[in-house]
């Protein structure tokens, strides 16, 4: 079979179960071609499809999700991770630790759990790349839904140190706060937006849309021994990694996230039992 | 391309556009295959999902239906048919018609239009394969959405009779008032389901799920000069059809009816200004 069909679901009928991916704006989420081409590899008959829709009618997709009997799963992006959750029956811890939820099951019951796959997805992404964080000087840039889930499952990684900055102070300390709870031997405290003194620099920000080109963290000491991500999506090559690149570091994008958390969504919307989630 | 691939929409992404059918059950619709290759031969980035929703939650999925900014139409089959046109902002001649709806567009300014192809399609299903109504003495058996629908077709194309047959005969007689309304000249009445003294026999009548073999009508005096179209798409072999055909008689089944409004529905969601609603 040709690469494009690879990337399609297997064909559609009345029995095909569906998923799909909520956010607003929708089309900057690679998630359609990655979800697709997993059903077909593994026989799944269901199709993944976008939905744009605004914060406001994100109670009334809920209540048609519930309703519809063929519709399994939701995957959830920006803006809505974080407010969703106030909808749902149930939180998965992974979701609960970060306070944002990224993908949605309903059980045979109807019931809605939200879960969190985005850091267990970042670290799997890290690793099939061939990367590790234990022992190294983490720093993460950015604690939205995104880089709450990141930091946490970064803390699972047992780095050295784990530094997070965010344009809200109080955002980053209170992030700090809790990941250190949940690893009390870590070192982890908030920080500003410098390279300098670390291995690893991962970017969790959204670009500036005033100044796309910006650097939300500096390079400043970066050089061919330090990992710098950007789990920016669109475009998938940053002016972040470029910069890295130029400095000899080793760089990742943010599309291996994505791909790392594709497999773990699929066992999470059809095959888990709760201790799973 | 293979057949299988054919069958199959565009690759998906986040800029697919999204239409659906809505129906309970919804396993016996044919339309997600029929559509997403048509959209595959016009090169059209959507896909067409099926939703199984429950009368009871169609005003909310017709809410979603409104938010989601990415869906522009659905497709919708029994049982919502008729109780789907009271959440409408607007009806097609050819809704208003037949009191009933099978296809609602969203205009740009989140307007649902509903319009009613059934009976379009099954008209272009019969001329697909070589037959005319023209001067021919028509039965109708089966007086509900897609009867009501076909009977006004069937008006439309100038046949010498139409009788109209329904276990409800106030419904039959109803109908039959109402195409008489809109065809003066045309000899129109209520009758039984007997298909003597008449060319063309068309079952409108969903199965008995109590008796799935007994016929709707009695093929006494059909023979091979007789047309019989059973628009029950599963199965699409019915007994009716099967009896038909040990009499000689010319048969049809439902398929050609759902291919003939494929591309009549396609222009109506994307492609219309109002006048060829």
């Amino acid at each position: 079979m040709t690469e494009e069909v690879l990337g399609l679901p297997l064909p559609l009928s009345c029995a095909t179960r569906l998923v799909a991916i909520v956010g607003d704006p929708i089309d900057q989420a690679g998630s359609p071609a990655l979800f697709n081409a997993a059903f077909r590899r593994r026989g799944i008959g269901a199709v993944l499809v976008p939905l744009h829709v605004a914060s406001k009618d994100i109670a009334g997709l809920l209540a048609t999700f519930r309703a519809t009997r063929n519709w399994d799963g939701l995957v959830v992006t920006v803006p809505h991770k974080v407010a969703i959750a106030d909808y749902l029956d149930e939180l998965a811890p992974a979701a609960r630790r970060v306070g944002a939820v990224n993908a949605i099951r309903k059980t045979s019951d109807g019931h809605l759990i939200g879960s969190n796959f985005d850091g267990a997805g970042f670290v799997q992404g890290l690793r099939s790349e061939g990367h590790t964080l234990a022992r190294r000087d983490v720093l993460v840039v950015g604690a939205g839904g995104a880089g709450r889930a990141i930091c946490h499952a970064v803390a699972d990684e047992a780095p050295r140190s784990l530094t997070i900055s965010d344009v809200d102070d109080v955002r980053a300390k209170s992030l700090a706060e809790s990941v250190s709870i949940e690893h009390p031997g870590l070192a982890v405290h908030p920080g500003t937006p410098d390279a300098r003194g670390h291995d690893v620099i991962i970017n969790c920000s959204p670009p500036d849309p005033k100044s796309p080109t910006a650097l939300p963290v500096s390079l400043e000491g970066a050089d061919e021994r330090s990992l710098v991500i950007d789990i920016v999506l669109k475009p998938s090559w940053t002016p972040l990694l470029e910069a890295a690149k130029v400095r000899g570091c080793t760089t990742q994008s943010g599309v291996h996230m994505l791909s790392g958390q594709v497999e773990a969504v699929i066992k999470f919307f059809w095959l888990t039992g709760r201790e799973q989630q």
